[in-house]
């Protein structure tokens, strides 16, 4: 099995940096030829450093101060984490892909701004390839003739990336209503409009709030071209400004609704198992952690769509309007994927019902396997074919969700997770890029009601990115190295996707071991598999047979655990393994889940409560080991033993020292 | 005047790569330092890629594609922006400082993730001193024991900066209202607390929007050792709780104003000069549009406090609570300085009126020049020595300005603009760190009333800096780059200081020639600096002589630009100098200026309106080009000549060009 991997022998710097000559010579290549394009703008011009100068005292000095601070950098960041080491499966980080290192740290020579075209003629346009490399592999169309045209463009990560999903369905969800209240300002009232071809004021507002974003601009447009035609161009702008003036964008969240007062505040649901960005996104943007509704998870920490109906069924009952529902593909913990299809069959559910909400798709981490569903061509694989690779991968929940991923409306995806990237790169994806002309920065003329003809092409205006994005100036460099690794490894199977397989073949290999290991110790030990892995996470729960009590098991968790963390203060070399940790929250699991998971590590579920009185001060969370298969090494032999052997030839011999520590002797 | 310029040589890389075998030594040290690191991890385990792999079929069709990739990149990085050259005078770049450079490329090898020290022990550290490092330069207090203690951190730019301080704000301005109506949820109701020394039901919902940060604070301690010594610490987490469902943060802003129906939303107040990033802000976190109150320049482009004063009387009378006041320094259009000093006055005289508002400074560009102002041993440079360095600068406004720096409540500043580092690096400093205490994502259980003898150490939390922040996952590449900039340029006028001092002087002189030039050419045309340059930046407004259209005038201000505008298809060597433009908005001006500055150009003041007809389109915007004047070696000369010497020769043939065309032969 091990040979298997030596396609991979070329695509990074190494664990020993078995590539280094290779690295360092095309990086010196690019590093010279950027010096040489410096020496060829205007060579007319002579030099404006003198060599002379390189012996005058001050440069000396200069230049003395500079090799003191870099060799000192150099010196600490040797206690930095061995990402690139397959002895690290912490957290979702490993060695990078050599085609985007060295193309972000030759880009970063030239310095270019992606804010918008004049700051980044090159890496501008690399940004938006970049975002149309993502929307293909999702299965997204690009076509602007075929039908909504997908667009993305890079973020500093996928935080920001689910801000923005939050940021764009505001301003889709309650441009209805505001330009309801625009009309009825200026007293105009357009017959048989939008979707539901009656009267604009004949609309609900509930109607409004649940219309989907191709409706809405359906909508926007009936009413721009019916005011042009009644009223004549010249009154049109004093209308487009009105619309503005009523907009939740202009007034304020806590205006708008003060103005509607009918209305209730929108809320948004994720599954219980978010990642924590999704909190601090309801704060920021205002809407209120209360209004994030955390859907049950399933016994596969998977979003539960029986509850997740519930919620809906709720808030339809309450007339609350739903702006998004998020479905996490990878979640932080347990690389689970959420159940994409059902989110979307119950929207369309919901929409017989006169609701409407946004599918937004939190793929963090996952949103790089979609490669390797994706044929060359552009097609799904089927599933049969897939599963003649894997022993487990993809179950047919999983491939249902990646096959669904085409029909949501925007997607989060971090290449500086498993694109394998430098920091910082994450993305932002969405389906239909007229999204834009709703969130738009400029003073908008003719847009904001959307005059078609006079409006300059899309292509065009994305260029002018920073009018459309949440950041302002951002890294060309990540633009080049996230787009360049794209180019070299194509978003498919037969490319990316090739490198991903492997880690869901070290995911497979590490969780059928665990079980053999389990079972082989489970007169020491109770090892848990707390959810089955849906991608290349595992997370084990260890509890020394016979306890029952929790805060004694996290004890234990913790205390294996503490050889296995990064610390600042020690050398890496002492490390044989480094892993992560995580809490199972008892906040974040339904009863039976609780019950269920509790019951299997061997504790009482009664200990294994939301409030935990002060003495147990551990009862309300499980302590778990949570192991990061990406590393392209873990599976690699060395005297016929793999890496992950290793690993867990390491983790029992730690667990054997703690139940039966060596006597102290003199 | 040229040779004083030469303590920069070894600085940068150079405009002709001057420096470039010093770079690529120290570079390749550097990243075979990284490469031995890797190779000293667990040696015994032998390499996983073995040399006899380099020359398997897919191993050599893998490097093709790869080389091929790279240098179509690399190729086409050559119509990227020549940022490095001192032809460039456009946008807010120039070249790289060298040590950052080196440093951002070299950690980019270890790609540390500075969210937590989990995943950056060396770079996390690093950053969190850069933070320290620019609130010393700010005048701020770094000693716990000494006040309240600033902390900074970097951002991917100043507008996420700028959000920040916005959610900061927040955070501790509807702080107090939350309080109360939890105490009352739970029947409690504390005599004596807070700064009023009153019983908390007693405080009025205004004054406890208007306590100061520190105020807060006491008010908080002071409920919280109340609520213990009455109710005991078990029911502490109980009204903990309370407190947290009360929060704007929870209820999000709709549903708090919907509880608080007597309470008005806030409004920010931001010179008319503002950075677009202001209005995107209050979008995106659901402020409004409109709750941002565009305060009035003066004839310096600089905020005027006779209309601030205005606009916060307004607010106070009718109780519209003052989120921020933000002062720019160094607009992004003129480098205008805005009179922070009156600001902070004002705001003194507001308290006594009962008000309060946080006080934010968008320093994105002019932050570093407090460098030049700061003395290495921390204390101000006296204004009388500074104006022996310069001719102009900096003027009375500008020195006070710079000054009360020390006692605003937070600064966005960019690296990656005066910082002379490479993209993406802004960052974001308060000046009293425990204001993150209102955000923490955490669910605290001891924090959220401040239970300070439990707190965990304010440094060993700041560990976990995505907690604090508005980002996630972000490259600890960056905070080495900032932070060994730093440290061989030190933040004082001395270190760093020197290097900006060599903008001002550019900025001087080529204010002086200009106008000189102005003078020469006015039979042919009118050269209006619209605003003197507070720090380094020159705006020029260029209207042929005669001419009193705006339209005619506008038109042909970007037919003298067009030469020097970056155009993606063409190759950077056609062009002999690159600068940038802007648009004087009729609308961001009072009727005074704009009425000035029309009478200055010569056109009639009548036909610079707001609402052009569609005939005489361009008649909202006075057109002007823009000069950026940071690159260090504008002053050097080659010939006799400066490089502001030769733009302003190019400019003046290029009006004699467009004047007097000449005869197309054939």
């Amino acid at each position: 099995m091990s040979d298997s991997l030596d396609f991979l022998q070329p695509y990074f710097l190494g664990p020993q940096g078995e590539n280094a000559q290779m690295f360092e010579a095309l990086l010196v290549e690019l590093v010279r030829d950027h010096t040489f394009w410096r020496r060829n703008f205007h060579p007319e011009d002579g030099p404006s450093i003198r060599t002379s100068s390189q012996h005058a005292p001050e440069s000396i000095e200069f230049v003395d101060r500079m090799k003191t601070e870099l060799y000192a950098l150099s010196g600490e960041l040797k206690r930095a984490v061995p990402f690139f080491h397959p002895r690290y499966i912490g957290h979702m980080n490993a060695d990078l892909l050599m085609p985007g290192l060295i193309a972000g740290m030759a880009t970063m020579l030239y310095n270019p701004n992606n804010v918008s075209e004049e700051g980044a003629p090159v890496t501008l346009e690399k940004e938006l390839e970049a975002g149309r490399q993502l929307a293909r592999m999702f299965g997204f169309n690009l076509d602007p003739e075929a039908g909504p045209c997908a667009w993305g463009h890079l973020t500093s990560g996928g935080t920001v990336a689910n801000y923005e999903a939050l940021w764009n369905f505001r301003s889709v969800k309650f441009y209805g209503v505001g330009l309801q209240a625009a009309a009825a300002r200026v007293d105009f009232d357009p017959p048989e409009v939008g979707p539901l071809g009656k009267a604009l004021s004949a609309y609900t507002a509930w109607e409004l709030m649940n219309l989907s974003l191709a409706s809405i601009i359906e909508l926007r447009r009936d009413v721009a071209v019916s005011f042009r035609n009644d009223r004549g161009p010249e009154a049109f702008e004093d209308f487009a400004a009105a619309v503005r003036a009523e907009r939740i964008e202009t007034l304020g969240t806590a205006g708008f609704f003060q103005q509607h007062a009918d209305l209730a505040p929108p809320c948004v649901m994720v599954p219980a198992s978010a990642h924590y960005s999704w909190e601090k996104g309801m704060k920021v943007l205002g809407f209120g952690t209360a209004n994030l509704i955390k859907v049950d998870v399933d016994q596969h920490m998977r979003l539960d769509p029986a509850h997740l109906e519930v919620c809906l069924d709720e808030a339809l009952e309450k007339r609350i309007p739903v702006l998004a529902v998020v479905g996490v593909m990878g979640t932080t913990e347990f690389g689970t994927i959420d159940p994409i299809d059902a989110i979307l069959r119950l929207r369309e559910a919901y929409r017989g019902r006169g609701g409407d909400f946004g599918v937004h798709v939190d793929a963090a981490w996952g949103g790089y396997l979609s490669s390797v569903f994706r044929l060359p061509d552009g097609g799904m694989r089927s599933h049969a074919a897939m599963r003649e690779t894997f022993r487990h991968f993809p179950s047919h929940q999983v491939y249902r969700a990646f096959g669904a991923l085409a029909d949501v409306d925007s997607i989060t995806v971090d290449p500086h997770k498993m694109g394998y990237v430098p920091y910082s790169a994450g993305a932002f994806v969405a389906r239909d890029r007229r999204v834009v002309d709703f969130i738009t920065q400029k003073a908008a003329y003719v847009f904001d009601l959307g005059g078609s003809e006079e409006a300059v092409p899309m292509d065009r205006k994305l260029r002018n990115l920073g009018q459309y994005i949440l950041e302002g100036s951002k890294p060309g460099a990540s633009a080049a190295s996230v787009y360049v690794t794209h180019k070299v490894l194509p978003l498919h199977a037969e490319g990316f996707g090739r490198l991903l397989e492997q880690t869901v073949h070290a995911c497979e290999q590490f969780y059928d071991r665990v079980l053999a290991m389990a079972k082989r110790l489970e007169h020491l030990v109770r090892i848990v598999v707390p959810f089955e892995p849906d991608t290349n996470l595992v997370c084990l729960a260890v509890n020394p047979a016979g306890n029952s009590s929790l805060a004694e098991m996290n004890r234990f968790g913790r205390e294996l655990f503490s050889a296995m963390k990064v610390e600042p203060d020690q050398p890496v070399q002492v490390k044989r393994f480094i892993a992560s940790y995580t809490s199972l929250l008892r906040d974040n699991l339904p009863e039976a889940q609780a019950e269920r998971i509790a019951t299997e590590v061997g504790i009482d579920p009664e200990s294994f409560r939301l409030r935990p009185d002060v003495d147990a001060g551990e009862a309300d969370h499980i302590f778990i080991l949570r192991h990061t298969l990406m590393n392209p090494w873990l599976r690699r032999e060395h005297d016929g033993q793999s890496y992950i052997d290793r690993y867990l030839e390491y983790l029992e011999a730690r667990i054997r020292t703690l139940l039966h520590p060596p006597a102290e002797g003199v």
